[in-house]
């Protein structure tokens, strides 16, 4: 038996999120059977982050276990002519025995992007927020230093969600106004030890509060402080979500 | 009476090119209908690029007449409301009687992306040709040089064209390297007063033969000269193809 961990981009706009469910298409169910077809067995995979609808991931990483005698890249090659076009195998490597991609993160880092002003952009539709207004960015960046380190991020997490402990640690927290393919985005990264649900899109949702000038920027942390669910700004949509990758233990990574 | 110059951005994805024809969605159409829709007057537009099925346009030139009294602006936003999501009016302007975005244009640039390597990648599937051996950039950088100034480009017309002369000039043509969203591609920029049918992706065909090192890069100035149709690589596929925008005489500009 070997475990095996893969590094995975996909693009979720036609798919219900990350893992399996019932009657509808995940990203988890097209990669499990994809493992399916080429090793012959049935497999059960895990996968670091629990993408939802629409939301994107550039190294996703997802592990599980074979008998499969393939060599990586021969088992690489063979997923991707399985798998529809827009879930693509990046990478494949052997890991310990008893690895688990979820279990065993240590930290992850995801990006989120924001076209702002009135112009829209057809190449945009799938993977930025449109805000129709430009934004302050140097008062976004005020706001998110109240976010930084460990805090109970309560606050910030949308109802739905059965964790024990809201207390997460933020190692970074970037807003800038980027160029990019198609121009200048309004881009936010959040680099963390773990996320709450919905915890990126509700921190963006608010920051995005701050820069349309409806709140200071001093209202991100106390709207943190006060651990109250009611109080965050919207949850920005799926779209301009990716999951940019994820870390394990012992340099191991996607 | 006013003439009125359009700059408009579009996925071609979903479209059978610009231009007009009966039974299939052209972006042309689609602009039509959003002219009539808001202006109540069935309307003739104009477009400098006859951009094929599957082709995408960062900055079209689309003039025509119109008797509304709308400003720019509103009309912009009116139209933007009517049009599907993936063609976007970025900016309308007044120009003087007479103009035409097709007979006016003196100068064009498109780009071409290339992600190459063995690896697919989901979020260029409709955006970039994946050519899946690296490519060597700098054999098919020398190969250009022989396109530059004023030629009969004959060998890298498609058939089924009808210009009278295969003469043009191309004042620009790169190939490098670069960092984009989604990691490195091949970009491809090609800026000429005008282009005979397919002529871009005739070029961008034969310069990946000269990267892949099925010929030299002198390969690519022997077919010019050959005036030889048959001679030309592939013709690369619409997906990587984005006209960049168009001049016009006395500084008009898409």
């Amino acid at each position: 038996m070997r475990t095996l961990l893969l590094t995975l981009a996909y693009d979720g706009t036609e798919y219900f999120g990350w893992q399996l469910q019932t009657h509808v298409r995940t990203v988890q169910r097209v990669v499990e059977f994809a493992v399916e077809q080429v090793t012959g067995v049935a497999t059960r995979v895990t996968g670091s982050s629990r993408t939802d609808t629409g939301v994107h991931a550039l190294r996703q990483a997802v592990s599980f276990s074979t008998e499969t005698k393939l060599d990586n890249e021969t088992l690489r090659r063979a997923m991707n002519a399985t798998l529809p076009e827009d879930v693509v195998v990046k990478e494949i490597r052997d890991v310990p025995a008893g690895f688990n991609a979820t279990r065993d993160a240590v930290r992850k880092r995801y990006r989120y992007v924001i076209l702002d002003g009135r112009i829209r952009d057809p190449f945009s539709l799938r993977y930025a927020w449109h805000v129709p207004v430009e934004l302050d960015v140097a008062a976004m960046g005020q706001g998110r230093g109240a976010l930084l380190g460990e805090h109970d991020f309560s606050a910030y997490e949308s109802t739905g969600s059965e964790r024990e402990s809201s207390v997460r640690t933020i190692y970074d927290l970037t807003v800038e106004r980027k160029e990019m393919d198609h121009g200048p985005r309004v881009v936010i990264e959040v680099e963390a030890n773990g996320f709450l649900y919905n915890m990126v899109r509700n921190i963006v949702g608010s920051l995005v509060y701050v820069g349309r000038g409806k709140y200071p920027p001093s209202w991100i942390g106390e709207v943190l402080e006060s651990r109250d669910r009611t109080r965050a700004g919207m949850t920005a949509p799926a779209e301009g979500l990716f999951l940019m990758w994820v870390k394990f233990g012992a340099g191991e990574g996607s």
